[in-house]
């Protein structure tokens, strides 16, 4: 389904070139403040359209509240966020429509949906519904309030100077990939369940239903297979359970330990590469080449750090609200 | 919860040290062929007896259907299977109670359940409950008719070859982790959702759920983040959504795109080391040595593919029946 | 939470005198043709305008597809609908502001939600947000070819001839309630699960979500209090389980038995009576005494019965995606 | 699914005559005092044993804890009570295996699952599993620390006075249903939802789970179908929401007022009357005379009581963990 969260539950719809993208967050505490402004700061950030290698389409992305907000602040109802999608060249894509683009969701969309779905610049599976998830984080970090969540990029094309990986992909006009890594401080001890809600499995959950990712490890992650347990083990300190290293990356036994939830998050270059490429033709029944037109970032995982606060902070959001633990800003 | 899946639902149950361990599994349709030889094998795999580094402890893993079988097939009705823990030592455990072990549940289920946590060899944490895991698998592979999944361990301790791992563990009289990799032959294109209930949502989570999971990645993974856009990118070469390559790990847009499903899981070293560890005992208010008594595997990642096929198994299985599209054989 | 369904999910927003009221829909089919014209029907007569004793409020109640709906038809992804509300006059319930309405959430939702709660015309309890539920109901319709739903009023002001009922409230200048009851023709046997998933679980848990419903009964209901056994026990008759008679009302065992399912539903007069009333002043701390002004039906039963059929039709639509036996109209 | 509930939530299993029934009651906080004990006086009422009029079929009803519990408290863990099934008589239910018991569910679980189903004594569709629910009742019943619930059978055969009720039916040889009422004190303001999760809607969805219920009424129920608002209102008469009467059964808006929660459900006849019957016989193809023989109650209302007060208990710990508003004896 297109919901996520057992307490603090978002609903995404919209489509790329639709009129409209948004959200409901069902199980908003009432009382919380919430203004236009709270979400100027990550969804700016999320545009990215500062750094070279982001892409030229501009949206205003201004919040409008259809729900649940009432002199300026949450009622305890429904929150429905709206977005307008101002922005939209369509024509771009209709040219397109019958060589599924590799790497994007064309083809299996168009076999899942049985030729009914719509095309349009990936329809319900653009990054530009990634918006939405910003704003529902924007409320979500709200709940979470003494914990900071901070996720930047650490690599680039490979390069962990990020200038140095974006002009590689300029000068060879191609897309790029890069690594997140995400930071929450704060946490209480005892968030997630074992087994099935594991932190782990949860937080993992919420990150890859963000367009592009492919892969997460927390703590040393893929490093712990070459660990001995005597090393990876993180010795426990205190009564707190302050930890002296942290190769589980905040996590034990599925549950939260105090100590800094810490994963890193894998972005796939930006399908929407310059350079041509192949793909099968399902009008000429031929393998084609063709280059993608349009506006597209040469490095997406430039713009997914806030993507990546906001569905940790709807995760833990749900998380504290099941505990109990939750303190907001009134 | 302790619950996953939509139609076909697992909920887990028991502890390590406890009578019974069990699995509810509702949403399995009426007529499989269930018998308790069906379960014989990958019980065997999962208790990786054979191999050097895995634990003395011998189960018998027999599984007794309490419900939902009738004359040999399932009826419909909720399948619940219940394993008798035999072989229990837990006075082992005792004598650890107040010094929460580095890597264990230990510590976070202590503050999380207040002390009422059965800490007896992990109490509901504990890798004994993968039992059902692998039980549930056996009955979801079943609904697969026509789609393999095969799990192995590609690497150990740091090693592509798996005896040279194992001996070096051996050696250091330290435990080691490895990565497991599976691969789905055969599934539908279509299976799974846009954003939340994306393929790799579900499955990460599903197998986070197995203890000392730390890290997973489709197709080219982590490596994605050094690619270019035109090389990730893998070719559509007929009609069927074949690929040149499979860097997207057989998901595109979160669904299923017909060919292999493929991802890699990391193992984090077995928690219980016969090294000498440090943690604080809350007894005596200080950090101590101390080293772990009882039976443990040096290698968990031996154990773990079988448990990597049941969650997938599980997630699939799940996926085909809210898709309509399985096939059993009665 | 705001949500109801399995696969087909229905989550609903808005608030009386917000700007907005609206729904989406998630895991309905592609395909399904959707267009303004097909909402017409049931929305009119959710307004009940013609007959006597509904409200002058009008709403143009017109649909406008945020999301999901593409040349046409649906898309596969979830469907937004949203309606304005342009015809809201909030100063009417300023006023009232501090004396609890009651029969009315008035005095609940401000302790549930701490004084945060939109109190204009009910907020988000206001019935104006069963326009959502009607169109979710169109849309359920479509997914149910071949089977019809039909509810009517059968009873209002404790008299079965309607008019008669109605003069009465309008001699006495006092609201009425009514009974409604629905009729389901063409059902499949087996729908529904045993025990918590059972076909009265989810078709009560439906209409109670109904703003002034206060009784269910399905078949001979209370009536069968009073029945003997052999009497009321319905013979089964034929190899497609027909019966003689219907007191189980098409549901055995929390299964559809592929008769009609038939049940009554209870609506409370109208909270908003003309009549004085009495409730306690939060401002003066005093009871007194009040007449509610504003425009109000005086049966609101009158325009239930669109919106029973429309939860019902919601219902039946999870029920048969989940069996795998829907068909629709493309 | 065969499990109810957000936060506090129960799975059951198991069939009439199979080994084990049984449930898992996921999301019970730790430190709860469980003993054998404990359960002992609400499985006795549902015996209803020493009235005339029930079945001298005599289990024992001994608890089993397979996992959750440790030293007597809940560990945080899923709880698992298991019944073992000692006194089965199948040989009964065989030759009734093809002429489907009128009021039964032999016929739609038959169609249902394709004649996989467990038939003997109604398999899983079987009244013996509401062991299991008053089991998790029990457990409900200790969340709900100073809250008290209570039913109680007010009608028996469409007689007040239930000995009048239970002679009729032993002097006709027939079986007769009932009404329960049940009465919940002491809730807090502000438990549930409004729309999809109204109180209404939770208790009746529980409530319908229960073998033989056909209908529920809140309050005045359907006797308001003939009030006028102005006598159906309930006025408020001080700070804390008292109200001078009860027709609304303390739920406004979905949710708790703080005045007693108060409902009524109908039971309909025990469907195995020992009256002659008929129905379709599958082998001959012809509508047949039968007489159901085996141990049946003339009234099963009798030992609804304590299941409605099970179910009752499970949705109102649900919604008040949802709340954070438990309080417990530890």
């Amino acid at each position: 389904m297109n919901s996520l969260g057992r307490l603090f539950r978002v609903t995404i719809f919209g489509e790329s070139h639709g009129t409209t993208v948004g959200i409901v967050v069902d199980g908003c505490p009432a009382g919380i403040s919430l203004m236009e402004d709270d979400f100027h700061k990550d969804l700016e950030r999320r545009k990215g359209g500062i750094q070279k290698g982001t892409t030229p389409r501009k949206e205003d992305d201004i919040p409008s509240f259809a729900s649940g907000v009432f002199n300026g602040k949450t009622t305890g109802a429904p929150v429905t966020i709206l977005f307008q999608n101002s922005n939209t060249r369509s024509t771009d894509y209709e040219k397109q429509k019958n060589i599924p683009r590799p790497g994007h969701a064309d083809f299996v969309s168009h076999v899942k949906f049985r030729g009914y779905e719509d095309y349009r610049g990936g329809g319900h599976f653009s990054g530009r519904l990634t918006v939405c998830l910003v704003a529902a984080g924007v409320i979500a970090k709200k709940i979470l309030s003494g914990i900071s969540i901070d996720a930047k990029l650490i690599e680039a094309g490979g390069e962990k100077n990020i200038e140095i990986g974006l002009q590689k992909a300029i000068d060879a006009k191609d897309s790029i990939g890069g690594i997140v890594e995400c930071t929450v401080k704060s946490l209480p001890v005892g968030l997630g369940e074992p087994f099935f809600d594991s932190v782990e499995s949860l937080i993992s959950h919420a990150v890859f239903s963000i367009p592009a990712v492919k892969g997460i490890e927390f703590g040393a992650g893929f490093g712990a297979a070459g660990m001995f347990g005597s090393i990876h083990n993180d010795a426990i300190e205190d009564e707190k359970g302050k930890t002296k290293t942290n190769n589980s990356g905040g996590v034990v036994g599925g549950l939260t330990n105090g100590n800094d939830l810490l994963f890193r998050a894998v972005v796939k270059p930006t399908s929407s590469t310059p350079k041509e490429q192949e793909s099968y033709n399902r009008d000429s029944g031929r393998v084609e080449k063709f280059s993608i037109k349009g506006r597209h970032d040469l490095c997406i995982a430039l713009r997914v750090p806030p993507v990546i606060e906001a569905v940790t902070a709807m995760v833990l959001a749900d998380l504290l609200l099941i505990e109990g633990k939750t303190g907001f800003k009134q």
